[in-house]
């Protein structure tokens, strides 16, 4: 079915809307969402390129649920950012290609895609948001709604937390690498947080992908999440077609469906 | 919450359905339901007492899915236990309490939990089943539906992958240790299947826990799910009244209610 794809069906990433945050084990690709998070998303990038992320540490990885890095001193000057942000955890809806799934969503009246990522809609209040979905990448933030910047960043390793849809920004997904964050040992504090400094993963950098020659990017395509393409690979994954499935299901949720990458 | 609900609402573990699964990392500890799976039950535990799984490996670990053990070489006899098992995909309606979600679901008509296990019901048609939550353990196979014996196990360590529900035979859920497994490194094969031998994580030991001198068991309590404090605890998940939610969710889904341990 994807090798059926028809080249146009397939995207490259725009290097101004990706980071590479480095590890020692590798590289994970994170894809900005601007449409979503246009405040947030361009405060991240001026985090990028000031280099606030570089030298610091993944801080918590709660089994199931995130992986989130930061500076833990919290004491690192924000250079030309700003300090905090207003929330960006819904939008109105607006007139990008909105892929509708034909299922009942526990959490939203739709759900679907938009531009290579999760979204659920309220069309009734004209509100649409970004779904905490598996490799969703968020904004750390405090009680306040305001208070995330874009210094405390996490990312869903687990069962999609739903409950935090609306709650918090969602700026972006990863989009290779996942399995670098996902395996990373739990913090054994509470929510995860490492309570052993020397063993907080250390961020080697992050940089903005424009930043980095192009002979060092990461090549990467996905199958448009607005293409005839995208919509067979969805009715591929609702009902089974493979031979082991001896009682396909004939329903599909949207954090259930992975966006194809090559 | 939890802090005030009664001693009656938490059980124990019965050391009879209960398996260890020892790695070198750590003990991961089963709980295995014999209500919805007696014949597949009965036979691991057969494998089990005969050590069938000692010195095997975990042969695959795909992201966002499952970590599956077994035999690699399917060589290893299975001394008196079946080889071929019937499979227990679904069962009639039982007459145990079931604990229902207020709230549609994706894929069945109700959600809910009996016994400290995730189950979905179909009332028309006289039908429930496991679900397959983080955590849940089944029983791998090949084409044909009756191929699985229980040599091959497998646990969720992603995003609930329920259009395997009625598709493979659950038989437990691990309740200690998930963090031993979620951790593994992915196996860069298809499927997550490690391509290198010595790569592959090595089983010490299965053993019921029964078998297990009590001074070494692992000391656990779960809340039960037929106890009013269970029902407590799932609308304190629904809503969540911390001050730190913004716009709070007002349903939720059986795959995202962990169930309390201490």
């Amino acid at each position: 079915m994807l090798a059926a794809a028809p080249a146009t069906d397939w995207r490259t990433l725009d290097a101004r809307r990706v980071l590479y945050l480095e590890l020692s084990s590798g590289r994970v690709v994170i894809e900005l969402n601007y449409e979503f998070a246009p405040a947030s998303v361009t405060n991240i990038k001026t985090l990028v390129r000031e280099r606030y992320f570089d030298g610091l540490y993944i801080v918590r990885t709660q089994d199931n649920h995130v992986v989130q890095w930061g500076d833990p001193s919290a004491n690192r000057p924000l250079g030309s950012a700003r300090a905090s942000m207003p929330p960006e955890f819904t939008k109105n809806i607006g007139n990008s290609y909105f892929t509708v799934l034909p299922d009942v969503d526990t959490y939203a009246p739709q759900t679907g895609f938009i531009d290579g990522f999760p979204v659920a809609r309220d069309a009734v209040h004209d509100k649409e948001w970004l779904i905490h979905s598996y490799g969703m990448v968020g904004v750390g933030r405090g009680a306040d709604p305001a208070s995330g910047n874009g210094t405390i960043l996490y990312a869903v390793i687990g069962q999609a937390p739903r409950h935090l849809d609306c709650n918090a920004t969602l700026v972006g997904r990863v989009v290779a690498g996942m399995e670098l964050l996902s395996v990373l040992p739990r913090g054994t504090g509470a929510l995860g947080f490492y309570t052993e400094p020397e063993r907080r993963p250390v961020i080697r950098s992050v940089r903005l992908a424009a930043e980095v020659a192009e002979s060092e990017r990461t090549s990467l395509e996905l199958l448009r999440t607005e293409s005839v393409s995208f919509e067979k690979w969805i009715e591929a994954r609702r009902t089974r077609r493979e031979p082991w499935f001896h009682a396909p299901s004939t329903s599909i949720d949207v954090c259930s469906i992975p966006i194809p990458t090559r």
